[in-house]
């Protein structure tokens, strides 16, 4: 589906801004590059230099003389902008995470298209008002202009994100978040290591009680895996077997433990 | 919160992405960059060209030695990459969107960094150990190298997101959590910890790295609070005063050691 939604970008200026189009398009698995009347030539030095491993994705771009030529056989176009003053807010019109999904399947039934305006100053409204839908990247209003390829690279990092959601939920196999050990055996854990502790003389006396609840809450509240478990398991004997060693009452607390 | 949310270089090589990593940052309301030893300087003409109206940013951007001093202060840090093949899986982990609005809500206890790893290689699995957890964004394995500034753009907006999820929920004042100890402290810890441990028996031979590793991660995933790091240091005095009292050769390893 990937291979259907088509980066257009309108007259770009910079060499540079193609280069590391096709560069992140790559990297988020992208590969349909159309260049509207660009500015800038894909066999610039700096076009080929910042492509690095997207190069021959540079060099498949196709040159059209305008957005018509583009965009032709698509199904869906989305204008992008970061400026939204002044757009009429009619039809299909969010953020990459709002309507990207959307976008993305509808590549389903053709190929769709996302055009990205010239760097100074962005698509002209009548250019936005030739695509199906507006989308508008949500940043510092104080700020908006982004960088074009930096643009590019937020629309192809959403579009995996929903390419990767479609596929999970096709394949309908919810991913597991990391495994934590069961509270029984954390219990278990928590003995034996209170008996460790007690052993080396780090628990004793009034103080005892409050210094173990502190430790459990320390490690509890890091969720501690099956294996996490194992090797504090392991920390316990390997402490319990040290103060068997020991000549009768070595493990006796330190005199001064004022940090307890 | 942005603003307690830092953007930290290591090493990085070209000025363009310096250049570019101030603007997007600025896009996206972001405004705290620090440069770990960089071979570019924020003075090239590059750097300049590609900041625009990040031009302030750069100029306050902090350049510091080593990542300890880039992170100090941080209650949390989290490295990227995007290959994450031989990094050992654990604690905190994830995608963009599944853990920067934990590390957002972490910016309410005190700064928070992004840790980003030089142009040709990336971080070393060294310095992604130093990191409380790991940030990979989700591209095609078969391409996976991204441009620096093309990951900072892919990381700011997706922060700036949560931040507007979170402010659109609670438009109330963001409770803070318990107090975290800063980072500088947390590694003096475990320092004290890994000696006490060495000294104990516990840490050994070809496993003591990995084994020193799985308990940083374990805790400071927990994210310690200051009262904690003390209650550890207490606890690796005790192990070292216990191990003191010992005849020689007590606190050798113990044989039976499977779980670990």
């Amino acid at each position: 589906m990937l291979n259907r939604c088509r980066i257009v970008l309108v007259r770009p200026h910079y060499a540079g801004n193609l280069g590391s189009t096709a560069r992140v398009m790559r990297n988020f698995g992208l590969s349909d590059l159309v260049l509207v009347a660009p500015y800038a030539s894909t066999n610039d030095l700096e076009a080929r230099r910042f492509a690095t491993h997207g190069l021959s994705l540079l060099d498949a771009a196709r040159v059209v003389p305008d957005i018509g030529a583009a965009v032709a056989d698509c199904v869906l176009t989305l204008a992008t902008s970061a400026n939204t003053a002044g757009v009429v807010r009619r039809g299909m019109i969010g953020t990459p995470a709002e309507i990207l999904p959307q976008f993305l399947a509808a590549a389903g039934r053709g190929p769709v298209a996302l055009v990205f305006g010239p760097e100074p100053h962005g698509l002209s409204n009548e250019e936005i008002a030739r695509c199906h839908g507006l989308l508008h990247i949500p940043v510092d209003p104080a700020f908006a202009s982004l960088n074009l390829a930096q643009a590019v690279t937020v629309c192809c990092y959403e579009l995996r994100k929903a390419w990767s959601a479609a596929v999970a939920t096709e394949r309908a196999e919810p991913t597991p978040g990391p495994i934590v050990a069961p509270h029984a055996d954390q219990e278990r854990m928590f003995e034996h290591l209170r008996e460790a502790l007690t052993a080396v003389g780090y628990l004793f006396g009034h103080r005892s009680e409050s210094l173990m609840h502190a430790i459990r809450q320390l490690i509890g509240r890091a969720m501690p895996t099956p294996q996490e478990v194992k090797l504090l398991h392991g920390l316990a004997r390997q402490l319990l077997w040290t103060t068997r060693q020991q000549p009768p009452g070595a493990a006796e607390p330190e005199a001064d433990r004022s940090e307890t």
